[in-house]
C-alpha cells in the first residue's frame, strides 16, 4: 500500500471516531501540513466544516457553535506559531467547560529539531489549560494502526465531554505528500457507542442490555483489584446468565467464600489453545485486562471477529481497554452495574455453552491435580500454591509482581474460603511493594497478611522491612529465592548465551536473607523440603507476627514446569477430540 | 499576631479541609521545612500518622493504605530530592486511580532561585502523572486565608478522589522559625459536606434538604450560561419554595418565556444598599457567582455570617466558588437537581420572606421606569435597554464583556418574551467576541443574532467579521462606540489625571466604523438620535442581514447615568424606611 493510501485510511478512521463520540462540526484554518486532515473533513459528508484563515479567531468560531449545546467542536491547523493562536480561546473554553478537540498538525519526528521549516514544539504546547495532550503515531498501513486512530479519536472526543467538560490538544505528525486519496471508497468497519457522563447513561439502554445477554452466549472478564464483596457479586451475575466468568488473582473471584462452577480458574492454562468451541457472542469486561498473556492473546484474537459485542464497564472512565476494540464503554460504578443486572429478570439461558467451557476447566484441574511437579516437589510454585491451600480464613494476601503473581495465577484453585488478596498492578514495578504491603497491614493493623515476593522485588525495597519491625506488623514474607531475576527465564532473553544473561537479566545478588531478618528482627525460617515449609507456615498461621520464611528455587524450574503442564494439557485435549 | 501563630491556624485550617474531605491517615518522612505540617498532624486526635524515614517507601506505604478502601491516603515531606521520591508510587497509584494527597513542604518564594541550601524548583514536579498542582500561599494571619487553606486541602482531596481518581500534589512555602505553636487550642469554624462522586450522593440526603428548604428564608442564586428552559424551571422552583431568585443575563431567567414576580431582575441596583431586612437562611447556587458586582460584595458579607447554609450545585464538579463557603458541594447536574426538587412535595411557605423582596423589586423598578436618562437621553445605556425591549422573539443576543453586559445586567427589565442570552464569560476576555458570535450564528444559521458590543471589543477581533460577510449571516451588531476603553471609567484608573488616563486606559482609536462596514459589505446605519435608532433597529428586526448600527457614545456617561440611579434609590428606601 502506498503512503497516500495508508495515510487516508488512517485519518479516515481517526474522523470516524471523531463522529462516533459527537463532533459534527470543525473549524479548519487552511495550511500545508494540515491538508490531508482538512479535506478529508471537508468533503465528509455529514461533518459540517467552517473555513476561517485567521485561527485565534477560529478558535472562538468553535467556542461559540460549543456554545449552542455543549457539543464537542473540532479545530484543525497546520503547524507552527498557527497553533499558539488557538490559545485565548482555549482558555475561555477550560473555564466555561467547553469540549473543543484542537488538532494541530505537525511535522513527523524526523524533521522536528533539526531546523525544518515552520516546525516548533508541539508538544504539550496548551500546558495544564486543556484536559489532556497526545501526540498520535504517524500514520502506518494496518488494520492495529487504524483502530488506534479510531480509537483515540473517539477517547479524546468523549474525554473532553465528560464533565468538567473542557478542550483536549491531539498533535498529528503527517508526511509528505500531503494529499489524500479523494477517490478511496473506505470506512473503517467499528462503529462504538459512547456515553459522555453517568447522567447521560440511558437506564432503558441498560434493560435492552439484559435482554439481549440474557438469550446470547457470553462471557464476563474481571479485571483490577477488586473486593471478595464485589467478587461474590460477580460470580452470582455469571450463574444467573449461565456464563463463564474469569479474572486474575487481584479480582479475588477464587477466594471470595463462593466456590462457583461458573468460574473459569484455569483460564490461563486451557485457552493457550485458543479452543475453537467457546468462540463467544458477547463480551461484558469489567475493569482493566486479568494478568494472563493467554486470556489476553486469547481476546486479541476474538477482537478480530466482527460478530462480538464488546461491552466495558468503565468505572473510572480513562477508557482502559488495551484490545481497543469495546462496542460500548459504560462511565458507571462497577458494582451499580452489577447489582443493576443481578436484581433485573432475565430469561432461561442456554447451559450447553457452560457445559462446554466446564469441560476444559475440569480436564485442566484434573491434570494439576495429578501433577507431582506441582504438589510434590518442593519448589517456588508448590511453595507459593502451598502458601494459597493454607492460608486462613479472612487473611489478607500480598502477591508480588514478576513470577509471584503468574504461580498464583495460573496453578491457584478456587475454594470456600474468604481472604483477599492485592497487587500492585498499575504499572507492575517491583520498587515498592515491601512498603506497599506495610502500608496494607498499617492501615488493617488486626488481619493477618502474607507476601508472597521474589528476592529481587524484596532487595529493591528493603527499607520497608524497618515498618514491619517498628509496629512488629503481623507479616509473613514467604520469599522466593531463586537468586535474581527469575522472570527473565519466560521472555526472550533466555536464549542469550550466559555470559550476557547471568550479569544482565539473572543479577544474582547472593544475599544471606538470614541476615535481612536478623537486620529487622524478623523471625526467620528456610525450610529445606516441602514438609518442612509446610510445618513452618503452620506455625506463621498460628501466630501471627512479623516472620520471613525463605524458599530455595531455581531461575529454570517455574518455566519448565509451566511448559511440561501446557504438554500435558494439549495431550489431554487432543484425546478428548477423538 | 506573631508568625507562629499566623502559621499553626493557617495549617489547623488547612488539616481541617483535608479531614473533611475523607484524609484519616497520612504517611510522615520527617524533615525541617515540614516540621509544623508534620507535628500538628502528628498531634492530631483523629488522623492517623505514620512515621517512614525513607520517601519512596512512604509513598507506597500510602498506596497500600489507600489500596484497602481506595481512600485518600496524605503524604508529608521536607523540601528538596525527598519530594522526587514520591515519583514511583505516584505512577502507580495513577494508573490504578488511587487518592494520594502528595504534600511537599516548600521554601518560601524568597528563598528560591537564590541558591539557598535544599531549595529546588518543586512546581509541576510531577507533570502530567498527578491531576492537579497546586502551590499554596505562604501562611498568613487573616480570616480570608484560614478559609483559604481549609478552602483548597478540602479541595484537593476532593478532585482527588473524584473519578478518575488519582494522585494530586500540594507544595507549600513555609518561613521559619519552623515550628508550630503546639498549645494553641483552635479551630477554624467551618464544616463542609463533600461528596466525591455523583454516585455517593444519596437520594436520602435530597429529600431530607428538601424538607429543611421548604420552612426556612432561602435565596436562589443562578449563574453561569443557561437556556431559556433551565430558566424556566429554576424560576418554577422559586415560586414552589416562595423564595427570590436573581441571576444575570447569561443565564437567561428575565427572557425565558415567563415572566415570574419572584425574579430579582435589579437585584444589582437594590442589593448596593446590603439591606438588613434580606438575611436569607439558606442560599442554593446553581453554577458560577454572577456578573453583578453587587450581589457578589452582598453575598460576601453574607458569607461572614455563621448562620447560613450555602449550598452549591456544581455539575462540573469544579468548585468554582469564589467565595469558599459552601457547606455542601453536590456533584450533580443542575438540570436533575431542579427537576428533583420540582417533583418534590414541599410544605407550604411563609410568604412574607418573598413579600420583602418584592418590595425592594417594585421600588427600583418604579425608579428605572421614571428616569428620564435611561429613556429619553439617546447614549449607549439606553441604545442597550432598546434593543433588548425590541429583540423578537426567539432570537438569540451575543453580550459583549466590558459596558454591554453590565448595562444589560442592571437596567435589563424581566419580560414575557423568550430569546437567548449569550455571553464570554469563562475568563472574560474582550479577545474574541465577533468570532465567538458568528460560532454561534454558523451553529444555529436560521436564528437571527443581535450582538451587543463595544468598539475596542470590535476592533480587536475584527478578521471575525469576514465571516460574517462570507456566509451573509443574519447578525446585527450594536455597535457601542465611545472611541476607547469605557469601563476604566467605572475603575479606579477614572482618578487619573488625562494625559496619564487617556493613552494608557481611554485608548481611543478613532476608526471611521462606516469604513469597517464596508469592508466587509455590512449594512451600515448610524442613527443620530433615540428615535432614528428604533427605526433602523425594527428594520433590522425585520429583514435580518449582516448589519452594523453605530452609536455614539461618551465614556463618562454610562458612570454617571448608574451613580444618578443609585442615588435615586438610596433616597427612595430611606423614605420607605421612615
Amino acid at each position: 500500500m502506498n503512503w497516500q493510501e495508508a495515510m487516508t485510511k488512517y485519518l479516515i478512521a481517526f474522523i470516524q471516531g471523531l463522529e462516533v463520540a459527537g463532533i459534527k462540526k470543525v473549524v479548519i484554518s487552511p495550511g500545508s501540513r494540515s491538508t490531508p486532515l482538512a479535506l478529508l473533513l471537508y468533503r465528509h459528508p455529514t461533518i459540517m466544516t467552517v473555513v476561517d484563515v485567521d485561527e485565534r479567531s477560529a478558535g472562538f468560531v468553535a467556542l461559540g457553535m460549543s456554545k449552542q449545546s455543549k457539543e464537542p467542536v473540532g479545530l484543525v491547523c497546520t503547524s507552527g506559531t498557527a497553533a499558539a493562536n488557538y490559545y485565548p480561546a482555549i482558555c475561555e473554553a477550560e473555564a466555561t467547560n467547553l469540549p473543543l478537540i484542537i488538532m494541530t498538525t505537525d511535522r513527523p519526528p524526523e524533521l522536528r529539531d533539526v531546523g525544518a521549516p515552520q516546525a516548533m514544539e508541539q508538544q504539550q504546547l496548551y500546558s495544564s489549560h486543556v484536559k489532556k495532550f497526545m501526540e498520535l503515531a504517524v500514520p502506518e498501513a494496518s488494520e492495529a494502526m487504524y483502530r488506534y486512530s479510531y480509537w483515540h479519536g473517539m477517547k479524546m472526543t468523549n474525554l473532553a465531554s465528560q464533565t468538567p467538560r473542557g478542550p483536549v490538544h491531539l498533535n498529528l505528525p503527517l508526511r509528505e505528500p500531503l494529499l489524500p486519496d479523494l477517490e478511496l471508497d473506505w470506512k473503517y468497519k467499528q462503529t462504538t457507542q459512547v456515553f459522555e457522563t453517568v447522567e447521560s447513561f440511558d437506564d432503558a439502554y441498560l434493560r435492552e442490555l439484559i435482554t439481549t445477554c440474557s438469550t446470547k452466549r457470553g462471557v464476563i472478564i474481571v479485571g483490577g483489584s477488586q473486593t471478595p464483596e464485589m467478587a461474590k457479586d460477580c460470580l452470582s451475575l455469571a450463574e444467573k446468565l449461565g456464563w463463564p466468568i474469569m479474572g486474575d488473582p487481584l479480582t479475588n473471584l477464587a477466594n471470595c467464600g463462593k466456590n462457583a462452577s461458573v468460574l473459569m480458574r484455569q483460564a490461563d492454562l486451557f485457552l493457550a489453545q485458543q479452543p475453537k468451541e467457546l468462540v463467544p457472542e458477547v463480551i461484558i469486561r469489567i475493569g482493566v485486562l486479568p494478568v494472563s498473556k493467554n486470556i489476553m492473546l486469547w481476546l486479541k484474537a476474538l477482537s478480530k471477529l466482527p460478530t462480538i459485542e464488546w461491552l466495558l464497564v468503565d468505572e473510572e472512565k480513562t477508557w482502559k481497554d488495551q484490545l481497543q476494540c469495546s462496542d460500548m464503554i459504560l462511565p458507571v460504578s462497577e458494582k451499580w452495574f452489577v447489582q443493576s443486572l443481578l436484581t433485573a429478570d432475565l430469561a432461561e439461558t442456554n447451559r450447553e455453552w457452560l457445559d462446554q467451557w466446564k469441560r476444559y476447566q475440569l480436564t485442566t484441574t484434573g491434570i494439576l491435580e495429578n501433577s507431582l511437579l506441582l504438589n510434590s516437589v518442593y519448589s517456588e510454585t508448590s511453595a507459593s500454591l502451598t502458601l494459597l491451600n493454607k492460608i486462613p480464613e479472612n487473611a489478607q494476601l500480598f502477591v508480588a509482581n514478576s513470577n509471584a503473581i503468574r504461580f498464583v495465577d495460573r496453578f491457584g484453585k478456587s475454594n470456600q474460603k474468604r481472604y483477599h488478596i492485592f497487587g500492585n498492578r498499575g504499572v507492575n514495578g517491583i520498587d515498592g511493594i515491601i512498603s506497599t504491603s506495610a502500608g496494607l497491614s498499617l492501615a488493617k493493623p488486626n488481619k493477618p497478611l502474607f507476601l508472597l515476593v521474589g528476592d529481587l522485588t524484596l532487595f529493591h525495597d528493603m527499607n520497608g522491612l524497618q515498618l514491619m519491625k517498628q509496629f512488629n506488623l503481623p507479616i509473613t514474607i514467604v520469599l522466593l529465592n531463586n537468586n535474581g531475576g527469575g522472570i527473565f527465564s519466560f521472555l526472550s532473553q533466555r536464549q542469550l548465551e550466559s555470559h550476557d544473561f547471568v550479569p544482565l537479566f539473572g543479577t544474582p545478588l547472593n544475599l544471606d536473607i538470614s541476615k535481612v531478618a536478623s537486620l529487622y528482627e524478623a523471625e526467620y525460617a528456610k525450610p529445606a523440603t516441602l514438609v518442612e515449609f509446610k510445618e513452618v507456615l503452620d506455625l506463621a498461621i498460628a501466630e501471627p507476627k512479623f516472620r520471613l520464611i525463605e524458599v530455595t528455587g531455581q531461575q529454570s524450574e517455574p518455566v519448565a514446569l509451566y511448559e511440561a503442564i501446557l504438554a500435558d494439557l494439549e495431550k489431554a485435549f487432543e484425546r478428548a477430540s477423538k
